[in-house]
Formats: C-alpha cells, structure tokens, sequence
C-alpha cells in the first residue's frame, strides 16, 4: 500500500504553512475543511484539473497543515488542527477569518469519486 | 523622483500577504520592524546580496505588508500595521507570535547605507 509522507509536529515550518496557505485555491480547500471537518479529495469543488487538486493537497499534506488518510481508492483530508494550532498558536484561526471574505469553495458530494491525493 | 507603488489597503490580498510572509529572510524582516519600528534597508542583517534583499523588501511592499519611503538616497521601511491589523485581524499578530522561535536576523546600523527597495 502507498505509504504518504506527513512531517513530524516538531518538523512544520512556518515559512512552509504560510507557503502551502497562501495559494486560493489551497486557502479555499483548508476553508472547506475547517467548516466540514475530514473529506475525501473529490469533495472540493474547485475549478481545476484533478491533478492539479493533487498537487495542492500534496503541498498542503507535505507542509503538514492537512493529514491524509488512504481508503480503498479514496484519500480523505483533514487539518491537523493539534499539531498547527500547537506550532503556531492563533495562526491558522487568525488566517481562516480573512479567509472567510474570498471566493467560496463550496463542496460538492455530488461529484465522482477519483481518490486523487 | 522615483515612486514607489503601494496598494490600497483594499487591494490588499491575503494570498499575496501570506506568500510575502512565507520566506524566512521577509520574516526576519517583518520581525525585526515589528520590534524597532521604520529603519533604513541597510538596517538588516541578513545573509543576502543587497539586490537579494532589495527582491524581499520588494515583496513585502508589493504586498502591502510595508510601506517604504524615500528620503535621499535611503529607503525606510516600515510595517503597514493598520492596513494589516484592519484587513485580516489577528494575522500578523499570530505569524510574528510563530517567528519568534525563528533564526534571529539581529539589526547591524552600524552597516554602511546602501539605499535599496
């Protein structure tokens, strides 16, 4: 089974979070996430191609703001809320209210299953 | 004399704020004003070409994350705290909090001018 690199707590970097959260679309799918608690990757409904929903959940994943759990085909994301709001108390909050005023991502279950990651 | 471009504080985007602030050496930066208030460029002690710094200075003022002035052949720089503070509350607050722990980009004024952007 693939195994999916997350860093450790103690390896985030701040520069890395702010990196991997200062993409829209990123910003929209931790918005999601924040609102919604764990989804699987094709609950985003977001104007891009699947991989490239892959690429910015790899982003996010490997800045260790979101963890991502592989089930059957499906990889299912969510925040890893302990370790950011450890790291970097207020940080995450602090950015999903200013987030709060951009586009809105809103999910769609609807859509089909594609277990991008 | 040259003008220097700054965005209204409504232009002023969270992704932009985010990347600028996601590269060590502009967090060293902002930490270091955050603490001292304006300072002339060559203020900083960073382990970077003038033009490098004048790159991150850039950054951050296109941005809107500082304001830069010019007076002779200096440019200070300083923290656009309200337009942050009013945009996205808490924000700048809760990445310097995380800096804190960051590499420590002392000040040197006993550098010589240089007078970058």
């Amino acid at each position: 089974m693939k195994i999916l690199h997350h860093p450790h707590r103690d390896d985030i970097h701040l520069s890395s979070v702010l990196y991997a959260l200062s993409d829209p679309i990123r910003l929209g799918i931790i918005s999601v996430l924040a609102q919604t608690g764990e989804q699987p990757c094709n609950y985003f409904c977001v104007p891009v191609a699947k991989s490239t929903l892959s690429h910015h959940i790899r982003t996010l994943r490997e800045a260790g703001v979101v963890f991502v759990r592989i089930q059957g085909t499906q990889h299912f994301v969510t925040i890893r809320r302990a370790d950011m709001d450890t790291r970097f108390p207020g940080l995450l909050d602090a950015v999903l209210g200013a987030a709060s005023d951009a586009a809105d991502f809103s999910a769609d279950p609807s859509s089909p299953s594609d277990g991008v990651t």
